[in-house]
């Protein structure tokens, strides 16, 4: 298999699956916006210009909840994930779904105002309104973990999918002094060497 | 079960489900945007005071990607699914998370700007920027479009995800009239009774 691949991006949340799994993989890097990623050979393999991108024998796949449920029903045999009889089936379905359906739009606007557009071009009012819209969102993660230890129950893929996305939020400034469930999760989440290895590749 | 439902919303995402499903359901109706929806018995339910909400028995989801997988996995037995042996699974899991990954982050921003806030807040930047990225994201469904005749070869719930994400960009006035293919699937889904009894119910 091969992963396309930049530091901070979604494809964290891939390469932390791979991790997890221990399954073997290449990678090709790039970073965050640079040129190779609007170049037609990328483009290619990845119409938008975004990773990740799986490459799986002739499957190519995009978009990270999608390759991360393809690795899951390919290669884990349940690991990391809750069958349809558990319990805690639906909170690991809502949770997994909870970081591109709620905490990532509000981030990538804070993160194209602050980090992708130049100064001149900053809108604070974007900024500012995504800011408590997040902070209501990740409210609910604080409410949630006053519960559990992980988002459903034991650690999963809702947290390598919802936790990225915090640590994402964390990684842009969001603040979360008074969020101290969301911090003592994301240091725990940080403290598994496979998100290490996955985070610096 | 019950459905807590708004029209416009990704609420009739899962009242198409149901529809297609042939289950039973009751529906609990709101309008976007009303005060229901903000008030603290609806926020038992939904804490951030958004719809869908799905009860069923003593399971409340939320997250309409999350309430498809539940439905599917607990009363569709594979039908509007590829398992993973299938030629087409990579694309009916890549299509499902395209909806909320690609094609809901800009059309928020079009929906915020143009239809929740006031026009004197109204953000002309941002709405010809969401437009803009909209439209690239919409070619690659054109694209994909000009091979298949749904987003994973047969209609599936990917069809459910993006298609209505594809019906609520035209319900918003993007324009379409170079999409071609998006504009004849959409006027298919369209034509279909589970998602005209879903849509105004």
């Amino acid at each position: 298999m091969k992963l396309h691949y930049a530091q901070f991006s979604r494809a964290v949340r891939v390469a932390w699956l791979l991790e997890e799994l221990e399954l073997l993989y290449e990678i090709e890097k790039y970073t965050i916006g640079e040129r190779a990623l609007r170049e037609s050979d990328f483009k290619k393999i990845s119409p938008l210009g975004r990773v990740p991108v799986l490459i799986d024998g002739d499957v190519t796949l995009h978009e990270s909840g999608a390759i991360i449920q393809y690795l899951l029903a390919k290669y884990s045999s349940g690991f990391l994930e809750k069958e349809p009889t558990d319990s805690n089936f639906h909170q690991y379905l809502q949770w997994f779904h909870f970081a591109e359906g709620m905490i990532m739009p509000p981030l990538n606007t804070i993160v194209v105002e602050t980090v992708l557009l130049s100064p001149d071009r900053k809108n604070e009012t974007n900024v500012r309104r995504a800011t408590k819209i997040l902070g209501q969102i990740l409210q609910t993660v604080e409410n949630r973990l006053c519960e559990v230890e992980y988002l459903a129950g034991e650690f999963t893929a809702a947290d390598i999918m919802s936790g990225h996305a915090l640590i994402m939020s964390a990684h842009h400034g969001v603040d979360l002094n008074e969020k101290p469930k969301c911090k003592r999760y994301i240091d725990k989440l940080m403290s598994r060497p496979q998100l290490q290895k996955a985070w610096s590749l």
